[in-house]
């Protein structure tokens, strides 16, 4: 089943050295799911060709503007695209306000639902939920409110073991409810436990994104195991100072928590403008320098979730 | 002296097919002057070199989204980047709630003046003014609130024809009072009339600037004789009801204005997304019957004001 990271954006603050503000596309099984709508989003899908007509659900992480300034173009270009599906934003307080002042002056009015799904970060906290996916808040700790994703796949039946429908003539109405969990009970009384029935089940993959935080261990029992961790890394380790002041990461402080946490992968991004693109090896190699299998969030490029 | 502009978006409605929502930059003497600001504005600086420090004034035409999603994120940009001049937006009642708005979810305040002057459209009404230039709004027929431009160059000093100084042996502190239209007194009593010292104004170059409209002849008067007239095609000549339904016009329509007005040189833009880069052709010949000095308003392409 699918589960990869597109990066749309991975410049900080403004659109520099060729970079554009943050946005991914998280495509889980050919549903797409887009994370932050920096200006010049929409262009992007046109560039790097995604889909964009599968997205009904955008996570806002904050509210300065090169995390969500392409939203409102998105929203109006949908319509005039003639979309009618739902279409679900997660964000902070506030978004719903920006988004329906700019519909109410420039639109006749959208021809399909927008529904605005506002809450407040907090580690753990569930804000979306189906029967294959579940995203969570992080809290970042950032100059205004801020909240990161994990979202983590989810398994709401078993694989039936095919010997056993064979070996104990499971009836065909049954099949249901055995994936669901339940034991079977055979016409002599006997009862087989569903774990002998059904395969167990796989670890769930998960993808965290980090978006602008200072360095935060608060977060590591969250991210822990997580299979790709995509952390902002706005700074070079000579520019700690900095990092602390503006309320973001060195990408050694990336990568220190990628390696606290034990995640499997991660990716770097949210560079300072002040960095050319020759300029982002040298950040890399002080990431790996503390977690080895980090990779530069470059534009365009994509990254599994691996098992 | 330099007055020119430079195309930097010339779709309608989204961006598609390689092309930008509408913003043009004018070059007058090195000031520049912005002239509507679709998503994607500051990255189409980048991409053409444009000294986007060197703009204090920004016209905005209307509040539907691709005329000034990009205003929000040039803003913070400008912020961001140190700005510390005055920034003047001109445009429709609205455009400084949505900016506004936006500034207080997302910024801790800029820290250069930020002034908008909100006006109602109406031929002629001059809404900007300084020694050099001149611009008046022009009242388009569109869905919504929607004003046009027109840019003209402004003499406020005549130049002394400098045979006329050794002969009358005019003393340096009068020459600036002669610039301003003064007689000069001999010391015999004679009066020389500023006519005979100064070289007549040559005739002030205008750029016109025709956003989303019906085609209207009420403009005519106000077009008239203008040096480079800029006017929306949307449509193909075969699609004139859809531009009647839309409140757009067809590239024949707005060559029509052209030759109607007897300007100079009309440039085409603001096309549909349904035509592709090879299909502009065929609009341009279908404006180039009814008006020869016609041409596309392709992304990157300087046009200067010409005398």
């Amino acid at each position: 089943m699918t589960f990869e990271v597109t990066i749309l954006g991975s410049n900080s603050a403004i659109p520099a050295n060729g970079r554009h503000p943050t946005s991914q596309v998280l495509n889980f099984n050919e549903r797409l799911f887009l994370i932050d709508c920096g200006e010049g989003t929409q262009m992007q899908f046109n560039r790097y060709k995604i889909r964009s007509g599968k997205i009904d659900h955008i996570f806002i992480s904050h509210l300065h503007g090169d995390h969500f300034f392409g939203l409102i173009g998105l929203i109006t270009s949908y319509n005039l695209n003639h979309r009618t599906a739902p279409l679900h934003v997660y964000g902070p307080a506030g978004i719903d306000q920006i988004i329906n002042l700019q519909l109410q002056f420039c639109s006749r009015g959208l021809d399909y639902e927008l529904v605005f799904h506002i809450f407040e970060p907090q580690n753990g906290l569930v804000i979306f939920e189906d029967k294959n996916m579940v995203v969570t808040s992080l809290e970042m700790k950032h100059r205004i409110v801020c909240s990161g994703f994990i979202f983590t796949e989810k398994f709401t039946e078993f694989n039936i073991r095919k010997e056993k429908i064979q070996e104990y003539n499971i009836p065909f109405e049954m099949i249901g409810s055995i994936k669901k969990g339940a034991d079977l009970t055979l016409a002599d009384g006997r009862i087989i436990p569903n774990a002998e029935l059904t395969l167990p089940l796989p670890k769930a993959r998960s993808y965290a994104f980090c978006t602008d935080t200072l360095y935060n261990e608060d977060l590591l029992p969250y991210l822990s195991g997580v299979n790709l961790l995509y952390h902002e890394a706005t700074f070079d380790k000579a520019r700690v100072d900095r990092a602390l002041e503006t309320f973001h990461s060195t990408s050694a402080q990336a990568a220190q928590i990628a390696q606290k946490a034990q995640v499997k992968k991660l990716i770097i991004g949210h560079f300072s403008s002040r960095y050319f693109e020759q300029d982002l090896d040298s950040l890399l190699l002080e990431a790996q320098e503390h977690f080895v299998d980090t990779a530069l969030a470059l534009e365009g490029y994509t990254f599994a979730v691996e098992r």
